[in-house]
């Protein structure tokens, strides 16, 4: 992986994922598009929806990756405290924001912009607006901080807002081969060869079980596409010298 | 949520997951089980194969939580280095573990426990061993961080077998009830009153939007059954009184 693309942190923010009520559909989405525009995830965290947890976890990662991206608690009930919380983190007023509040009043009907729906249009001061197509109410940036929904088609209507705003790096791209009946421990110390040889490159040695045979996975990715096919061009070798049969790319799902 | 509890920390340990490869598939297994056992899982980091983020995450959540869990990186190959950070976190020797060591050399044909495969039985000392039904190679505790594989039907296995010796709480229990055409922000400062007469409960609200309708479900959760009944039966009159139809129990998957 290259050191000169900047790094990004997911913070997933909500109960519901670390009770097992709800199955995590952001990481990917988000891992794979990040990676598209070259600032690639380096690390998620999944936390609930605790006040000091949120700005104690918002203060540490905005320092140590170069944009950190949020979802979730940012709606109109009790459990959704994101918003206040980036403004605790940051030392700035929660405060309603004009643009956002402006937009919001006049979306809802005369008497139903209530108390909890303003909630949504209260933000840190200093904040951007990020819009998104399926609801009214938008997520912002602060500084490297981009605070979206937690609902993924929103989330990702957010995101396709968002990451034209974004300065990347080189997208990272990634090539892959795979092979019925091969060992891991057989193609081990090889592997570790290809890596050694490649060191800007992650070369990932992934074993899969599907009903149409066992087999692994190697997948090389890295900035270079050169590099990353000559090395799965020699991973090709080895799996042939193992006398397993190649076969470039990924298997097909399921 | 009961503060007796004892809690839980996931480290999901792979450059795959941030890379988007992989669609986790451990998280949610695990939220669901702990919270079954009464060590409700209260953050989950992903963290990339890097030793240094391996060993600095590990001495930080093994202080910060009771039990501390983690899936992936103990396989064969370069990228599996998940027990020796363990070892290098704790400060205790990298070494043959006689025990699995014996059980895998016995498990491959003569010639084929070669170097990397040996790895494997390679341990923190101190280690007790996690066995599981699918494959010879053992996952494995040392004090309360408990080490298993990546791949999930060996990590479940893994699981199985370790549940029964971890001392939990009472189990997190769930109540839902859900309803079309409901609105978040109109009900939302009634979920407040209830959420505030039930601090112990984690009471949740999570629009949802399906082919057969789009509406809101609130989930009650905590370890008193009769708390979490009678708070969403008090939910259940606000969704009357907001002219909707409540349904008991989470909407059907789809």
């Amino acid at each position: 992986m290259s050191e000169t693309n900047p790094t990004s942190c997911l913070l997933v923010i909500g109960n519901e994922v670390l009770s097992g009520r709800t199955q995590d559909a952001n990481i990917r989405f988000l891992a794979i598009r990040l990676g598209e525009i070259g600032i690639p995830l380096r690390e998620v965290r999944v936390i609930p929806d605790v006040a000091e947890t949120i700005i104690a976890t918002v203060n540490e990662v905005r320092q140590k990756f170069d944009h950190v991206f949020t979802t979730g608690g940012i709606g109109p009930t009790h459990d959704d405290i994101t918003s206040e919380c980036i403004a605790a983190a940051f030392g700035v007023p929660w405060e309603p924001q004009p643009e956002a509040w402006a937009r919001m009043e006049a979306a809802y009907r005369p008497g139903e912009f209530n108390a909890a729906r303003q909630r949504m249009a209260i933000m840190p001061r200093g904040v951007s607006l990020i819009e998104n197509a399926i609801s009214v109410a938008p997520g912002f940036s602060l500084e490297n901080v981009h605070v979206m929904a937690g609902v993924p088609r929103i989330m990702q209507s957010m995101f396709d807002t968002l990451a034209p705003t974004l300065k990347g790096g080189k997208p990272i791209i990634s090539r892959a081969v795979h092979a019925l009946g091969l060992a891991e421990g057989l193609i081990a110390q090889g592997l570790t060869d290809v890596q050694n040889h490649y060191p800007h490159l992650d070369l990932g040695s992934y074993p899969y079980y599907r009903p149409t045979g066992n087999g692994v996975t190697i997948v090389a990715k890295g900035t270079e596409a050169a590099d990353a096919e000559t090395a799965i061009a020699a991973v090709t070798r080895l799996i042939e010298d193992l006398g397993k049969t190649p076969i470039q790319g990924e298997p097909s799902e399921g």
